[in-house]
C-alpha cells in the first residue's frame, strides 16, 4: 500500500476495532450499530480520509427522494391524523439521509400509467406504500422494475413485498379483553374495510377475544376509518343490538364518530357504553371524554421503513411492532 | 404539398379560421381562447390529422410529474383545508396531462441542499411554490436552473417569478366595506404573517377601507393563519380595544379561532361582534354560526398554475383572480 492508495472499508474497520460488517452498517446509518461503534468508525473515516462507495444493491440509486404513495382520496388523506403522524416520522427519518419526501395519493388508481411511469422512471430511491387495498398490482410492478418497496402495513392479497406493521391482531384482542375485564358482556366492533389488511387484522383480534369467552356473540358493523362512518356504524349497532355495553372501534376517527352519535343520543360514555379506539392519534386526546385507545408505534414504523429502504440494511421481510393499550376516560 | 405530407399548424389555423397564435393557444389548452375558436381548432385537427409537436420551451421536459412545494410545517399543512382544496385542484388539472402530483413540505428550509438537488435533478417538469416567506432564494435558484416555476400567491421580496394569486387587497377591502355598510364603526383585523404576501396584502386591503372613512382608526393583531392564533389574537384585541364591534380575520381558520374565543366569553356573533373570514374553505360552513367570508377561487388558481406550467401556454407573468364576498351568518 502506497501513501496515495485509497483506504478500504476493511482498514476503517480495523482502525475502529469493529468488524467490516459493523463498519458498513455504521456508514449506512443503520440503527443496529451502537453509538460507541458508530463514533469509532466515524473517527477512523476521518483519520484515514476514507471515501465511501455505496454498495451496489438491487435497485440502488441516488435520486435524492423517497416516495410515499398513500392509497387514499386526497381529502380523506388530508383529514386523517394518522397520515400526519406517519409523514412527519418519515420526513424526520429521511433528513439524516438527505432524502426528500414526496407524497403521492392514488385511491383505486394505483396502476394508472402516469404513476407507474414516474415511480419506475428513476426519479425515486424507493417507495413506501400506505393503505394498499385488495389485490393491488402496484407492489408487484414496482418490484419487477427493481424499485425498492416497503409496505406500511401487511399487504393484502398476499403480495410478496416487505412490510412494517403494527400488531393489529394482538392490539385489538387486548382492547376487547380489557373491556371484558371491566365487566362488559355485549361488546360490538366497528371494523375497518374488509379489503385492507388493517381492517381484517383488527377484526380478527376482536373475534379471537370474543370467542375465547365461549358464550359472547360477535356484533360487527363496518366503516371506512372516517369519523362519519363511525357515527353511522354506531347508529346501526344501536338499532340491531340495543343491549350493547361496549364498542371497540378499529380507528380513532371511527371511535370519535361513534362518540359523536352516542353524545347526540344522550348515551353516557363510558357508564352506558364503554368505547375504545385504535391508533392514539392526537384526536384521541381531543374528544370529550378522551379516548381509551390502542397506541400503534407510527413514529417507529415510519423510521423503520426508511431505515430499511435507504439506510443500507437488509430487506426487512416482515416487521411487526408491538402496540400498547392507553387507558383514558372512554373505557 | 403531397398527400402524405404532415399538416402544419398554419394549415390547421387556416382551416379553423383563426390565427396561428390562437390555434397554438387552443392546442395548449390556454384559457385565453374562446370556446368557439377551440372547437373550430379541434375540428380542424381531426379533419387534417394534425399531430402536435410541443414547442421547445426553456426547461421543457417530460418526467411525468409536477412538484408542489408547500412552505409550511407538515402538521399545519395537514390541518389547513386551504391546502386540501389547492392540492385537489392541482391533482385534477394534472390528470389530463398525465402528470403526477408530488407534494413536498419545506418550512424555512427551502434552500436545503437535498431539496434543491431533487428539484434541479431533472425529476420534475415544473414546480408550484405555495406560501413563500420573506426573501426566499428558492424561486431564483430554480429559475437559474431552468426549472419552470409558478408561485401560488405573489412572491414576497419582489422575486422575479410568475405567479397566480387571488385579489387579496380587493377582497379584504370589500369585507371591511361590507362591515362599514352594516353600521360597524370599530373594525379590527386579525392579520396574517408580515413576511408572507398574502398576510401583507390582506392587511393592505383592510387599511385602505378603514382609511377611506377618514375617522376610523386601525386595530391590528397578527396571527399565523392557524385556529389557535386566531383565538389568541381575538383575546388580545378584546384586551386592547373593548369597544370593537367587528373583526376581519385574514383566513377562515383564524376566524374560526376568533369565534371560539368569543363563544367561550359569551360574546354573541354577529350581534355583539360581526366576524368575516377569508378563503371560504369547508371550515367556513362548519362553524356555528357559519362564517361570512371572502371566497378565493382556489380551484381556478390551481388549474391556472398547471395550465401555465405544463399546458404549453406562455409564461403567465402575473395572474390575479377576483374574489367574492359570501354572506352567511357571522356578519
Amino acid at each position: 500500500m502506497t501513501a496515495t492508495a485509497k483506504p478500504t472499508l476493511a482498514e476503517v474497520a480495523t482502525r475502529a476495532g469493529v468488524s467490516t460488517a459493523t463498519a458498513s452498517r455504521a456508514l449506512s446509518r443503520s440503527t443496529r450499530v451502537s453509538r460507541e461503534a458508530r463514533t469509532a468508525v466515524e473517527q477512523a473515516v476521518a483519520d484515514l480520509g476514507y471515501v465511501r462507495h455505496r454498495a451496489p444493491r438491487a435497485g440502488s440509486r441516488d435520486t435524492g427522494a423517497v416516495a410515499v404513495v398513500v392509497c387514499e382520496d386526497m381529502l380523506h388523506y388530508q383529514s386523517d391524523l394518522f397520515y400526519s403522524r406517519l409523514l412527519v416520522a418519515v420526513e424526520r427519518a429521511l433528513a439524516p439521509h438527505e432524502r426528500e419526501l414526496l407524497v403521492l395519493t392514488a385511491l383505486r388508481h394505483t396502476s394508472r400509467p402516469s404513476l407507474l411511469r414516474f415511480l419506475r422512471g428513476g426519479h425515486v430511491d424507493g417507495v413506501i406504500l400506505v393503505g394498499l387495498r385488495g389485490d393491488d398490482a402496484l407492489p408487484r410492478l414496482l418490484r419487477a422494475a427493481d424499485v425498492p418497496v416497503v409496505s406500511m402495513g401487511r399487504p393484502p392479497g398476499g403480495a410478496e413485498v416487505p412490510f412494517v406493521d403494527a400488531d393489529n391482531v394482538g392490539g385489538a384482542a387486548e382492547a376487547v379483553r380489557y373491556l371484558q375485564s371491566r365487566g362488559r358482556r355485549r361488546i360490538a366492533t366497528i371494523a375497518g374495510p374488509a379489503d385492507m389488511s388493517v381492517g381484517v387484522d383488527r377484526l380478527t383480534g376482536y373475534r379471537r377475544a370474543v370467542r375465547l369467552t365461549g358464550t359472547a356473540r360477535e356484533i360487527v358493523a363496518h366503516g371506512d376509518f372516517t369519523v362519519a362512518s363511525g357515527d353511522h356504524a354506531m347508529m346501526r349497532l344501536l338499532d340491531r343490538c340495543p343491549g350493547v355495553d361496549a364498542v371497540f372501534a378499529a380507528s380513532d376517527p371511527m371511535a370519535a364518530g361513534a362518540l359523536r352519535a352516542l353524545t347526540r343520543l344522550g348515551v353516557h360514555v363510558p357508564d352506558d357504553i364503554a368505547l375504545i379506539g385504535f391508533g392514539d392519534d392526537a384526536l384521541a386526546r381531543r374528544t370529550s371524554p378522551r379516548l381509551t385507545t390502542v397506541r400503534q408505534p407510527v413514529e417507529d414504523m415510519g423510521a423503520r421503513a426508511v431505515t430499511e429502504l435507504v439506510g443500507g440494511g437488509p430487506v426487512p421481510g416482515r416487521v411487526v411492532m408491538g402496540t400498547q393499550l392507553v387507558v383514558r376516560q372512554s373505557a
